[in-house]
């Protein structure tokens, strides 16, 4: 494995309820050459079971950065995958993990890629899921689907491990705008969509979610970003007068 | 997934010491459509820890078949996988667990397979693993290479029900014989060996594990075994004597 690639990528726990789950997520990422932890909202208890279930992975849980919110913990991040085991109507950029690994693992050389995974309950809210550009969907069994929180953690960590491994890395990946430009651009795109009438203020989020995953798949980059900013202003302009 | 062929897959535990191991080996196995679980000397507490972590594969648990030793537990398997990080310079029939999966899931409907699985410090013996048919070795990080024994089980499951899932099942797949009937041959074989003067009977194990990887790989049928053995008993009575 290429442990510098592989030092882009982020685990993010949301909300995580078990001490002992963030220790046993900490060994997982550790096994899978995986460092950086981010933990938004965690339980306060990080010493006793977390650390028993880590066994050993204690440099992943003593370097975990804590984040008040998901907008914060993946504001640096180009690429941000959401586990789900949900199939919503509205989910469109749904990917098994080995293909989520195949298409993640090329752009790790000039990316930081966040795995976002929610609480052992109730998984990702429909806010969370909003700030993902994809998702990721562990396969199953259909009575019996739920998962633990370091299992669904360890699958994706491990197939990512095994297509950085595998090599396939192009010569000059491109890098892509981060979470923190694309929720600028979304604001923007929010806005000026209220603007020119096309929006229901009061219900905004059904159609912007359509619009996120469109934009996921497309992957913009921070210039490309720009050049849509500039059409939402114009489009808020609307039409020059004429002469 | 086609769980029937699944049904065709226990997961053989030897020697766990915490129950909550256990529990959360049941909860994988059934997430990825496995049901059949065998406890080799396992710990009398199955109801507390081990529960809660089934968090809810109450049915694989309570199913569970207890055996006294490994080669009771795998004697009506043809195929036995035992699973290992260590790359000793006897172990030859080693592979991931996708080459693993690819191997085993087309002989899945005319075979029965045991995953084996060794304690959660030791791994498995030599004597476990002279059991084996094949080994699996998990790609982990050298620097932190031993994982979670639910972890290690899930990874395998996870590439055997993937694999299961593709399809790509032979017409007419082989019934390869059962583990008793390989041993048989073990024993004939070492005891032909003896009489040979081919092997030392003070040290028998090296070349004897050398010949089961041999015939692993081959993954004879009944009517190999009693052909082998057919040779065996002709090669102890020697030449016969001419005119």
């Amino acid at each position: 494995m290429n442990p510098s690639l592989l030092d882009n990528v982020a685990v993010v726990l949301v909300d995580t309820k078990a001490p002992a789950n963030i220790g046993a997520t900490a060994r997982c990422m550790m096994n899978m050459g995986l460092s950086r932890l981010i933990l938004v909202n965690p339980p306060q208890d990080r010493t006793g079971e977390a650390r028993k279930l880590a066994a050993g992975a204690d440099a992943v849980l003593a370097g975990a950065t804590i984040a008040g919110s998901l907008r914060e913990a993946v504001a640096g991040h180009q690429l941000v995958t959401g586990a789900t085991r949900h199939r919503g109507r509205l989910r469109k950029n749904m990917r098994s993990p080995r293909e989520t690994a195949a298409a993640i693992a090329p752009l790790l050389p000039a990316n930081r890629v966040a795995l976002v995974f929610g609480d052992e309950v109730n998984g990702l809210t429909r806010e969370d899921l909003a700030l993902c550009t994809d998702l990721v969907r562990i396969p199953a069994a259909d009575a019996f689907p739920s998962l633990n929180l370091s299992h669904a953690v360890l699958i994706v960590a491990y197939e990512l491990a095994l297509a950085v491994a595998a090599g396939a890395v192009p010569d000059a990946p491109r890098t892509l705008a981060t979470a923190a430009e694309r929720e600028g651009f979304y604001e923007h795109l929010q806005t000026t969509l209220v603007t020119l009438g096309f929006l229901d203020p009061a219900h905004p989020d059904r159609v912007l979610f359509l619009f996120r995953q469109l934009f996921g798949r497309a992957q913009p980059d921070a210039q490309e970003i720009a050049l849509l900013r500039g059409l939402l202003t114009a489009a808020a302009r609307g039409p020059r007068p004429e002469g």
